[in-house]
């Protein structure tokens, strides 16, 4: 027989994997909610209809379709249809043979039977959402959703066809305030999980205005893209792929200091202000990105916050401000990101709902955090104490024993199985149990029971209070 | 613009619904880590192959398959290959026309390009994942998986095509210390969730045995079906449809004392060792059920116990002691279930595996609670504070105030617009959010703010200090 196997691209967790998740997921959880996140959930299967066109030509073909075998009915109907209509003289040779069914259908008709898709992020099912549910949504409404999503994409390192997203989003309210309170999101979690990073901010409007400073509005996208390599291919690449473009040479040269634009963050946005002075959309987001930067002033900030305008992530999508977040201490792409929409709802019918979000990368932390091994102790240990028996009497005598460890809080087993003492310490050693209770003989006489540190390997009997307490002391320590 | 919708069958979850189903899923998840049983995930698609034959042949009509549009390619060369072969000589016609393929398939042909499928259950899953991981894993393996299951029935009320499985198991050991551990279980998990339930306890041996009895050990399925009606249809329906099924009336007669037990536990084991004295599995399983008991004798415990020889779920799966939970006071299915099975892992080639494991059903112990209106009040709340703020010198003020409730740990939220003051506090209400401080010109000057429990409609000036205090004691109330 063959060993059974996984779809490529998708994983299996493991205890110990999964410890460290959902360690990553509650420490973003929790912040979420410290802030007055509340969490929705919508299903792993949305129509089509909401899928398709939504995430452009290559989008579409990276979403995983549904077939379920009820459809077969559906097939076969539309299969004899078709073949009456052709007026197929050839059916005779196809009934009974190799193809019993003669079906004539193009490969879009064949996939148009698929009425559903697995869903390919969190933010079109979240519009999908408020529009659905827009009589029942006190706004702004604040929501969490974290769940996996899936595509098609050609698996490779780092590169999974299902993973999580963990999204949090404002609808329905245009203050600056929800941009401060997401970085003060962003800056908690990362420093809750003691990754030390960088966020760097940029704004639409800004890169509209530096287009309409140089002249050429409708080159937004190409200059962005351009300047976004900057730092991979260097100043005289980026400036010949502008001129590729077709951006003329006058174009380039008015550019040339907003690339070159260095220094602090003060710095940067007085050198914009002159560039920008005569554009209003321009001199706009310098004002959004100031106010952003004073209110954050007021709160107390661990991370490094940096304007970059060479960020453009889901620039046709964005309106106000961009987020990104690199971590300093590991070479990965970036692990949190988001920005401003100002029409999310509207390709559902619900226009001018403005709203801001980010999206926390789990799968990326979760790699930044095994490489730095930042996770805490308590995080890699889950039963508390394991009790080993010598013989079916001690289990018996252990049963009332592990039910008080439980009631006081302590994660505790007993090894089920009368087997020799070096197979139960094995196994205590595999579940990384950091406490061990032995019951022998001794023990039920005595009724003090062999408590072992399995770090220190000390071993001390005592009555099971006093195990107890010394248990609950380690667990708080 | 048509107003969007969500697959027929499948459900979103809203921030009332979803915190009052994560109160069930974390509570169910806290017990099983008190008894030590690790979590794993699976990726919600497997192989075909995995999945298919598993569930019967009703079962692979309900699996949903899927086709990513990668495999477009995939069936054009398919199709292309079937015409030459077949020497087509009407292509000329279907050429450029309606139909510029033709396809001939028979439609298992067509459905055996997926290769995917998303997971019926997690029983199988975790079938393969064992067998997959079988050196990394130490025996016995305890794990639990909380994890969305798809199928393809018709929707109807309360029955979904997306949810949830809680699914605890052990395997690798045969000790019915683990059946005792998991009756503990579901007793702990209901008495934490207030839901009074009694649990029913079966064996498979036991059933063996009577059909053994009645000397029809082959119709040992027919009779347990037959059995698990009788509170349904009757004594008399029953004993008809044993007729029917071919049992002799001398079998139908000797079955009416087992079929008639009732009283005590403890009276049931007697009368049984009497009736299947001769049976060797019969006896055996009756020591099974009364060593379980005697185990269980010795720990704490809350719910009713039933040995209820018409529990007969999974039949053919189970192989010794078979659990079904009723809620005592709500009229719904079983909410938890499952049994000992002795080769779960041996349709995957690893044999002698025998495993232990039972199921919640979050579906309907959600609708349960509901039905009673049982949570606890701290579940219905999210955020514990809203700050008010009148003007934007307010809310400058205030991101520190708020950012010192959260360091507290106290979640809170600074509504983020300028709005009148009865749109934020219609806010908070449909938020339930309890406490209310408000920030007006007169707070600025005094650095008292005004603090409201939206409870009681008491309103008191202090400082914020003051303030924290009174809500952090609110919350451990």
């Amino acid at each position: 027989m063959q060993k059974p196997s996984i779809p490529k691209g998708t994983r299996d967790f493991s205890p110990t994997e999964m410890v460290k998740r959902n360690y990553i997921f509650d420490t973003i959880k929790d912040v979420f909610q410290l802030y007055g996140y509340q969490p929705i959930e919508t299903p792993a299967m949305e129509n089509l209809g909401t899928l398709l066109g939504k995430y452009g030509e290559e989008g579409d073909k990276l979403l995983f379709k549904i077939l379920d075998s009820g459809q077969k009915a559906g097939i076969r109907k539309n299969v004899i249809r078709t073949v009456a209509e052709n007026d197929c003289s050839r059916l005779d040779l196809i009934k009974g043979e190799k193809y019993p069914l003669m079906m004539m259908m193009t490969p879009s008709e064949m996939f148009s039977l698929t009425e559903k898709g697995l869903r390919y992020d969190l933010t079109v099912p979240f519009a999908r959402y408020v529009v659905q549910h827009q009589n029942e949504i006190t706004f702004p409404f604040k929501r969490y959703q974290i769940q996996p999503v899936w595509r098609a994409d050609r698996p490779q390192k780092g590169r999974y066809r299902e993973f999580f997203q963990c999204d949090v989003d404002v609808v329905g309210s245009n203050s600056l305030l929800n941009e401060v309170e997401l970085i003060n999101i962003i800056d908690n979690v990362f420093s809750k999980l003691n990754i030390s990073v960088t966020i760097k901010l940029n704004n639409r409007k800004i890169l509209a205005g530096i287009a309409d400073y140089i002249g050429a509005p409708d080159l937004i996208t190409d200059i962005t893209i351009a300047i976004d390599k900057l730092e991979k291919v260097g100043l005289e690449n980026v400036n010949n792929e502008l001129k590729e473009k077709g951006l003329s040479a006058v174009a380039i040269e008015k550019l040339q200091p907003v690339l070159l634009l260095s220094g602090s963050n003060t710095g940067k946005l007085a050198r914009l202000k002159e560039v920008l002075f005569h554009s209003e959309t321009g001199l706009k987001g310098i004002n959004e990105v100031e106010q952003i930067f004073s209110y954050l002033a007021k709160t107390d900030f661990k991370s490094t916050l940096e304007l970059d305008l060479t960020l453009a992530r889901g620039l046709n999508y964005y309106t106000g401000a961009i987020f990104e977040v690199k971590a300093n201490d590991v070479q990965i792409g970036s692990i949190c990101g988001g920005g401003r929409y100002d029409n999310l709802t509207g390709i559902f019918g619900l226009p001018d709902v403005s709203g801001v979000g980010i999206s926390f990368g789990a799968d990326r932390i979760y790699d930044v955090m095994n490489q730095l091994d930042i996770y805490p102790n308590e995080v890699i240990t889950g039963t508390q104490v394991l009790i080993i028996c010598f013989g079916e009497e001690e289990q018996i005598y252990s049963l009332p024993v592990v039910q008080k460890l439980r009631s006081a809080g302590i994660s505790a087993e007993v090894y089920p199985d009368t087997a020799k003492l070096k197979k139960q310490m094995t196994y205590a050693n595999s579940k990384n149990i950091p406490w061990v209770v032995l019951v022998g003989e001794d023990e039920l006489k005595s009724g003090n029971l062999t408590c072992k540190d399995m770090g220190t390997g000390e071993q001390r009997k005592l009555p099971l209070d006093e195990i107890i307490k010394l248990i609950v002391k380690d667990i708080k320590r």
